[in-house]
């Protein structure tokens, strides 16, 4: 009866994090997942459900959220992002859609996620840029919270930085790549990127709210290490606010997944 | 009876315009300096005038607008800026607020002005930027818009890119230098930069909007220098809109008016 195939396709979404109450259909509020799987089902004229590689909490953004479907549209893919940012609102625009294998699952396939904070350092905080970075009156020494996030970098487990109420069954993560820099074009601007196979909930966030901490001189180097030592929450800062977080992008094995 | 000396106050503001009807109060809107004549109010208990270097316009947002006014406050220079912050909304934030010659004035002393234009070219919409710059979905030659730029440098008579309705009494200005460039950070990001003694109202938003006509291709190089010469608008493009647009700076001679 229907001669149309199903594909699945790969999508790639920026949003900002502001309006949202975070990727994943919630109670509370309008979830990210939820305007794109209304957009979808609006362009295809099927029901349509969106799954993401990262739940990003609320209040964060993304540049490079993943995100595969099923749709029996005909819509080839070169269009697809076009006419899906025709339907989406202005805080969230598709930047990529392309037909991926059919067992390409955008959160069990990702091998690396990457994400970036940003930190506003100055007496005043700023106007422009103040929706996506966390402004901190205070001097930061760059150098030193470079070396204190170097603790990261390996399998380890990370259940100090694990949220509470969190339920992941593990809490052993391998981060490949954590560096912290000043901005070449604003020395205000301080960018942490962090790179690895997965996150515990809020654990970006704590990393970000330690490094500012040492950063200003207001808790001992080394309290990283100490709490991947000796799993306590309490050697770590303050959870960072989710509005300087951004998940840059998500890697898949081979080519992602594409036909 | 009064035994505290008015003193003048040279005050430098950023603020995001996305809210206000601009810097100069209307009857049909909030503006920012009456935002700011309010918070000032508030904070010496005095009613207080503000008088900015420039009527930003509707949607215009500035780094450096300069403001002066008359205060018998005794609240020192290095705390003004700190405790007006603490009652502005976070759209707006005093940079700074020094004592100046009591002749000191905010518009009539100002000696330039410099502003910049934020164009994003690339396909798809920036999301977290999209309130401070034009999305153009087109390729834009910087070379070309950089060529074309150069014929506003000089003494000229500007009355082609003079808004109708405009109340400029002499349509001639200077402008000192002009600038397009990619930000090496972001080459999605191009930035026009503009500086010279005074501007009429709209022309670096004409400006702008040329620049794009000429660096996609839409109209023919050379308009400007024809605009200049025939004083006829419709050798410009459209006025660009008003989010892309930030007033960066504004200078006065010698030590600026400050004590």
């Amino acid at each position: 009866m229907d001669d149309q195939a199903v594909r699945r396709v790969r999508l790639t979404l920026a949003y900002d994090g502001a309006r949202y109450v975070g990727w994943q259909r919630q109670v509370n509020g309008l979830a990210v997942q939820e305007v794109v799987e209304e957009a979808l089902s609006r362009l295809t004229g099927e029901r349509t459900a969106v799954t993401g590689a990262s739940r990003t909490d609320a209040g964060v953004h993304a540049l490079g959220q993943t995100a595969h479907f099923d749709t029996r549209s005909r819509i080839p893919d070169e269009r697809f992002a076009l006419a899906l940012n025709t339907i989406l609102p202005p805080d969230i625009r598709a930047v990529n859609a392309r037909t991926a294998d059919c067992d390409f699952h955008a959160r069990f396939s990702a091998r690396a996620k990457t994400y970036r904070y940003w930190y506003h350092r100055s007496r005043v905080a700023p106007v422009l840029e103040r929706g996506l970075r966390w402004h901190i009156p205070l001097p930061l020494d760059v150098a030193t919270m470079s070396r204190e996030a170097r603790a990261m970098v390996g399998e380890h487990d990370f259940a100090a930085f694990a949220a509470s109420g969190s339920k992941a069954k593990s809490t052993v993560r391998e981060v490949t790549s954590v560096e912290v820099s000043e901005a070449p074009h604003d020395p205000a601007l301080l960018e942490l990127t962090i790179r690895g196979g997965g996150f515990l909930y809020n654990m970006v966030r704590i990393l970000a709210g330690t490094l500012a901490d040492v950063g200003a001189g207001k808790r001992e180097s080394g309290a990283i290490a100490r709490a991947i030592q000796t799993g306590d929450r309490l050697e770590l800062g303050q959870t960072a606010p989710p509005h300087g977080l951004t998940l840059m992008n998500v890697e898949y094995d081979g080519d992602g997944g594409f036909r």
